[in-house]
């Protein structure tokens, strides 16, 4: 579990950062800020984050020696994705703080694990149901209308490893997924939005999170995040209040991002992500701390920022070919550009952001 | 002469930064940012700027070959300090891109040229006399009411290389810095306060000014930059017209620091910094696109951004010992605070800064 209120790391500390994509990147350059040094452990050479990193160890997640080798010029260790392998994390965690708890890694890798946590926490979720074969796959479907969505119980990330099942073929596409990986079937859900909360925690259990975002996803990956999310304050609050009790039961420290779905009526949880969040990538432009920062803050020991936000926003991601739009975007005085330095454009590859930045309408 | 309207550079081009100080670290994370490569040029090792660098070319600025072998790695060069020895980056400019041009190093290394060149486009500056020598220096001070601070013509910045000349002891002393170095006397002003404006010039000849601020100095170090200074605007707008004159003289491309004396009825420039300025520090804080982004938009033929400012601001910096402070403003809601990195304190070394933020109270 989560060591208690340690003491702040001073500055010239080392983070290491598991993970080296530009979430990593955008930690590091966080770090640097505080006067932290950084190291990098990513399996894939020439990773975004190690651009502004110290060094990046290049290693496999179950190289051992790599592993004690980094432990060992780190003063703490976090992690910029939810599917560092837990094992590896664990290692780590012998001989210097990792942090969050590779608990919140365990809790969130597997969707089935996620769920029963947070149904168990009385924290509202989609219906689901795990099924381990074809015969599973029936009897849920059956209890689900004949519809849901067929899941990989591990490693999915924008929309990769899911699938509707809503005919006979894709009955056949289905039990052949999962014949190859384990599964669970969500029910469908009718929703009005999606929204998310990003949160943090601090070492000393203070929780803060920044305002609500209202989610566009297309082809299961993130579009737009904007802010104010244009949902009831009541729900926010409920919403916050979820992320709150996420944070807490697993003695968390650093940002989490916490997506729902609204249906008109209830909150549901979709997933929970233990690192920064995408949805939280506004925060760079509208508020005085970010989330990249607060994140570094909660796991170096340092009280949380404020999560006040200065102005309304929208940010969008740039994916393959939105490319073309930085130009233009740059001409635009209301718009903060962010590049993540890859070298290579591709399909569904998510090459930076931006966010517009507008007067603020809520107080 | 600065190149007229480059083609913007792409995402993935690389930016050389001159010099790898705090101010050379901040540029390059703001490269980052948009995407770029970035090569630090700095004859001492491990500097605050080499951390976030792809790499940092640790050589004299008389080697030649180490010259060549940066340029041939840049797609455009740029400096962090006025102080570049003006061959480099004449020798850089052969094969590569220099911005803002090698001219406005020469023009600013200098005191008496800068002077020269500022009273030759009509702008006043303090009362001053090039010093050569002891019988000149006897002169001046006649002419001066037998008051004045003799300051070495180069190399000076924080104070350094400067004396108050108001007494025979004084005089004494003035006389063997004469010796050493050449020298300029600068007549006393009363002034009531200190402003500066942190202006950009586009490739394309288009001019940004952030908005002034006032400035508070102690032994010759900037303290603080208070924004809005508090100054009446026709005075605001006579400071970014100078500003604006300087740049387009030099032809000037990206973003340049002008520091006035106001004594209570006229504008007096103090000196001119062709660099980002630590007087626009809170630029980070309280505007969309930083100084630091957009001096790197200007060199890369980017559009300048907004210099809008969403709130007011007050940046402190922190040095030597006021490193002991960061705790506490840590768990200030309202402050960004910013470090640099620097293993060691030393009395009167910038170790980083800090910007609190207000609700913006002028529109």
């Amino acid at each position: 579990m989560a060591d208690v209120s340690p003491a702040p790391l001073a500055p010239g500390s080392v983070i290491g950062i598991l993970g080296g994509g530009q979430l990593g990147r955008m930690l590091a350059m966080a770090a640097r800020r505080l006067g932290y040094g950084v190291q990098v452990y990513e399996p894939e050479p020439d990773c975004p984050a190690a651009a502004v990193a110290d060094s990046q160890t290049c290693a496999a997640w179950d190289d051992l020696a790599a592993l004690d080798a980094f432990a060992a010029r780190c003063d703490v260790v976090t992690f910029e994705f939810e599917n560092v392998p837990v094992d590896a994390a664990r290692r780590l965690e012998a001989t210097v703080p990792v942090r969050p708890s590779p608990l919140a890694l365990e809790k969130s890798q597997d969707r089935v694990t996620e769920k029963a946590f947070l149904n168990a926490l009385g924290i509202a979720t989609a219906p689901w149901a795990d099924v381990p074969d074809a015969d599973a796959l029936e009897a849920a479907l059956a209890g689900f209308g004949g519809r849901g969505l067929l899941k990989t119980r591990r490693m999915g990330y924008d929309g990769k490893g899911q699938m509707l099942i809503d005919s006979a073929e894709a009955r056949v596409a289905g039990n052949a997924l999962l014949l190859r990986q384990p599964c669970i079937l969500e029910g469908l859900v009718a929703f009005d939005c999606e929204i998310s909360v990003v949160a943090a925690r601090g070492a000393d259990g203070a929780v803060a999170c920044f305002d609500a975002a209202r989610n566009v996803h297309r082809g299961g990956i993130l579009r737009s995040s904007t802010v104010p999310a244009g949902v009831p304050a009541e729900l926010v609050s409920a919403a916050e209040s979820v992320a709150a009790r996420v944070l807490d039961a697993l003695g968390y420290v650093g940002v989490i991002g916490v997506e729902f779905f609204f249906d008109g009526d209830r909150l549901l949880v979709n997933e929970i992500a233990p690192r920064v969040h995408n949805s939280g990538h506004w925060t760079e432009a509208a508020c005085l701390v970010s989330q990249f920062e607060q994140h570094i803050r909660a796991v170096c020991g340092l009280p949380l920022g404020s999560p006040h936000r200065h102005s309304d926003c929208v940010m969008e991601n740039l994916i393959g070919a939105d490319m073309e739009r930085v130009p233009a975007l740059l001409a635009q005085g209301d718009v903060l550009v962010h590049l993540y330095g890859k070298r290579e454009t591709r399909e569904g590859r998510k090459m930076g952001h931006f966010t517009r930045l507008s007067v603020r309408t809520e107080r």
